[in-house]
């Protein structure tokens, strides 16, 4: 399928280190960033720009704060092979925490939110363009917000500078009905800015929902190697190069990283199709309760225990 | 999504066996059995029916034949709980192979052939008429089928009296749009015949392909437990279920199922999405090259030297 517009996005460190605290080696971090480069990959997020009051960094590994000498030691001096960006959570982050992009080798600041947030989202991202980065605002959750809700957040975008918003699927809930009914809304609602896509894979609709965003309008594509992410993850960005057959992508790079660095990960946490997240995503919940079985070697196979765990479960049985 | 007309077939014996030469035990399948029953499944497929002489019983377990002693050892006297079926491999059964349907606790014979083999998969299907049963005809590698030779098929299986035709992604290399426009297709050139989807999840698309299909008019759909089938494995149940929210069918049993009798299966043979899965089906390709590098541990996650071994691949480099 060739657009010429399409970008994607590599939110491997940023997503993935949420299943390990983002304690990756800096080989880890820098082989996404070589292979995401020689792949052509248009941005790679890498990871989280946080307020030191926010997290402790005995906690958390560093790419939970995105440090400009931390980015350098991966990527060196001058100009970044690829666009970085780093994903900023409304109530973790603090104005003066982000530099002037003069001073800063990233490009394009995300600012997370969820629907109530959306003030102070568009206050944070207005902070981000004046200091001359690109923004995106990443509405959280949405397949929990109500139309009417989702109609005045819309509302307040367009009327917003920010140029790229995203349909962001968190509990990994939603068909593909949904996923073409928002990107058309977005689409609709924010005349002339750029849609994107974040989708999880709790029903292995991770990589059908991107193909379907990227059918109905979004261009901005969200994935991750062999899908690394929270809970369930993401679309595998291997699978999703391979589909699009775009001269400006190439596969192999990716897929050494992949068995090089990504793999040995995998044998050691638990990422990806699994059953909890299936329950936790055809209920439309957020996976923690997943994650929780997930972590207890003795619990996460008992998916008929799980299951009745859960409040109303009974509308799923 | 309330469609009174959808059936599910749970193919995880007959599909899955092709993963282990259907050496299951008889409680596995018994459980398989009973989960169907419970979940109203409305067909289980229990085997291949084969000849004695197209396979050696020292190699294949009894699955690969389904004789009727066998199936009776599983689900007792009388009517079965749930609808049996049977894939018949054109080449690898003879017409005398078959008893009468009054002698079988088989419901429904599912003739599975190549586009060359059509003629004999006619004769086969009507055959299995005429003994009684219902009949469908699988055409499999329907990807490599060039239109002009579908449509001679198609208009082949217009003039017989089988009732249902399969549309079957055995390489796992279909996309949502290839989906829509074979389902459309098969139900033009078919009409009053009843459409089925067999799909691969080599690209992690076998659930949606199901959906696509479901949407565009398919009725008859392939599903099995956690997916088990082989290479990248089929549509998983279990995911199916939750998303069709259909009354007739519940999802504990067959999750019950899955974490006594499928998982333990799922940690000695390596059924589901890897990477040399994706590669072939990206590629369009049988399997079987990938099946072969996963059964070697030393070669199966070196995933660039297994995409350098395939022919062409600077196509999908």
């Amino acid at each position: 399928m060739y657009k010429s517009d399409i970008k994607v996005l590599d939110c491997t460190v940023r997503d993935g280190g949420l299943m390990n605290k983002w304690q990756f080696t800096d080989e880890f971090v820098r082989s996404v960033y070589e292979s995401c480069a020689e792949a052509g990959i248009d941005y790679m997020e890498i990871g989280y720009k946080s307020s030191e009051r926010a997290f402790d960094r005995k906690e958390v590994g560093p790419w939970k704060f995105c440090d400009e000498k931390d980015i350098r030691r991966i990527i060196g001096k001058g100009e970044p092979k690829v666009k970085l960006s780093a994903l900023c959570d409304i109530g973790r982050i603090d104005f003066e925490d982000i530099p002037k992009k003069s001073d800063s080798a990233i490009s394009l600041m995300r600012v997370a939110c969820y629907v109530h947030q959306m003030d102070k989202a568009i206050e944070l991202a207005h902070h981000c363009l004046d200091k001359g980065y690109e923004v995106s605002i990443n509405l959280m959750a949405v397949s929990k917000v109500n139309e009417m809700e989702l109609d005045q957040a819309l509302a307040d975008l367009s009327k917003s500078r920010v140029q790229m918003v995203y349909v962001v699927d968190s509990f990994g809930s939603m068909y593909c009905e949904s996923v073409e009914h928002l990107v058309k809304k977005y689409k609709e609602a924010l005349p002339g800015k750029e849609i994107g896509i974040h989708a999880h894979n709790n029903m292995q609709l991770a990589m059908s929902n991107t193909i379907t965003s990227l059918m109905n309008g979004a261009t901005m594509l969200d994935a991750t190697l062999l899908g690394m992410g929270r809970g369930a993850g993401n679309c595998p960005i291997e699978i999703l190069i391979a589909f699009l057959k775009n001269p400006k992508y190439r596969l192999l790079p990716l897929l050494q990283s992949i068995q090089e660095h990504v793999l040995p990960w995998n044998r050691k946490i638990d990422w990806g199709y699994h059953v909890p997240y299936l329950i936790t995503g055809a209920m439309n919940e957020h996976p923690r309760s997943a994650m929780s079985v997930m972590d207890h070697p003795e619990k996460k196979d008992d998916f008929v225990s799980f299951m009745k765990s859960m409040h109303d479960y009974e509308l799923l049985e």
